[in-house]
């Protein structure tokens, strides 16, 4: 099935315990849409960057079958940027730089191909432009899932509930969930954001793993404990995309389907943060992804009866 | 299969979001005991009290078929008292009292009755009092397991890692396997820690489950999403007590059934929050413990191939 990815395209600048990068390929559609590479070729992307946005990194989302036509390029202007500090726990950053340039007045434009999409990833962007565009869309795709910030839970919570009233799953950390729902229970808070609109939550725990809630059911996917986190940035939309790129592939919405779309989701986080940026999830072979699904399996593994 | 626990039997006075206790029965002894006692009833004790301890708490633990014998009452002494308040989140608390009385010159007897025991269980205690239990042993348990805390890190490390260099299996959180290893990752970690001597380690991660070590093997159990924890006191020596009980009912000391011991101790602890103290697990019935086992299986359950 076909999937559309919204969200930016960016440069990142990012610093960890471990090295520093210049500026490289980042944001959410971009780390959204290669992960749903892997499940499907009909990934379509809507973003917007400036002209200095290096064309080998177009090519490079292309080269992975990523169709770029809802790619806006701006001439003139400058590609969304952010820069940012990693602690020595991986757990906490300090941003460092945000210069949102095109970013500003980016108005999401779906091209007439785009039409008829099955499935809707909304990576974060403000929930004004996210709301855009499943307002833009002929037809209710089957599936809209949506991403967000603790940053417009501080300055557009109206908007952000607007938007999250009109999506089918969310998915949040931990803090974001306790944020918007006022409920320290990730129990409490999950019954009170599926009250606002969507029917499934994903509440990421970073390290921790992932809870998905779906009415009363409730299902965890374990993290891999890993030797090393090496760079964090972008796990939560590669984990949103491997996630919904299963779903497109497999075209099955049921809860027992989402509880594997959040392994593969998780395991493609699990390779994101192994190397610095796209890096690690630009060439996963199928022999290392069938292997790191089968370390989740093992991981949570039980042989015989209780 | 008979196994010894020993650790504190002592006063708790809690307090909580949701309320505060007077003295009430507490102690890691206290609650291992309690939660091994649903899985063997050949349940021993070794601990110190005062004659301030009241014959009701010591009747309760032997109506659960605890042995009391090893229970020293000391004439004209008061019971170890301990007394702390959790903050809203739960996970961290202030000490308010720690009345340390009869715990300073305690002296671990061992009943001869006792001799032969084939599972052990070392609660938090001074690491030197440990290994007195260890060697006053006439024969090697098949199974020592040891728990322990941060603040014998920070007083007594060198005494804490020669005891933990005698026993098969060490229970900590991960802020303390962080401590004891100098490592933040916590895989690495637990190579570190498994290279003192223990061939398991257990790491709690409170609401964020337990991660289960042995040599190249791990195993995540996740800990069940409650809507409320009330009083997390405790919970780490039930999730002990509960471990060790279920490997000491099936005597089988393998990989596979310490995964299974662990969601046991997992389900175990996932009561003692419920209430305060040890209120909630001193009557779990057998309908509610199989019914909580199946939601801790169900929690990671998959169906169907991936």
């Amino acid at each position: 099935m076909s999937l559309l990815t919204v969200g930016t395209v960016a440069f990142d600048a990012i610093e960890t315990p471990f090295g520093k990068t210049d500026k490289i390929i980042g944001g959410s559609a971009t780390y959204g849409s290669l992960a749903a590479s892997y499940f499907t070729d009909q990934v379509k992307l809507v973003a917007v960057v400036g002209d200095d946005f290096p064309k080998a990194d177009i090519r490079l989302l292309e080269s992975h079958g990523i169709d770029t036509e809802g790619l806006q390029i701006k001439a003139g202007e400058k590609s969304f940027f952010w820069s940012g500090k990693y602690h020595i726990d991986m757990n906490s950053r300090d941003t460092l730089v945000t210069e949102l340039n095109v970013l500003e007045s980016f108005d999401p434009v779906i091209p007439d191909s785009y039409q008829g999409v099955e499935y809707l990833m909304l990576g974060n962007l403000s929930p004004q432009v996210q709301k855009a565009v499943i307002e833009r869309l002929d037809q209710k795709p089957k599936l809209i899932m949506m991403d967000t910030m603790n940053f417009w839970m501080d300055i557009a919570m109206k908007e952000l509930k607007e938007t999250i009233a009109l999506v089918d799953v969310l998915s949040i950390n931990d803090a974001e969930a306790r944020q918007l729902s006022g409920e320290y229970s990730l129990v409490k808070a999950a019954k009170k954001i599926m009250e606002m609109g969507p029917k499934t939550l994903i509440i990421k725990k970073g390290e921790n793993g992932a809870l998905l809630f779906n009415g009363d059911s409730v299902f965890f996917a374990p993290a891999l404990p890993l030797e090393e986190v090496f760079d964090p940035t972008g796990a939560g939309d590669t984990f949103a995309g491997g996630f919904i790129g299963y779903l497109a592939k497999t075209d099955d919405t049921s809860f027992n389907n989402m509880k594997k779309a959040v392994i593969y989701g998780s395991a493609l986080a699990s390779f994101a943060v192994e190397k610095f940026g796209t890096e690690r999830i630009i060439k996963i072979s199928d022999d290392e992804m069938e292997d790191r699904i089968h370390r989740f399996i093992d991981l949570v593994q039980l042989e015989g009866k209780f």
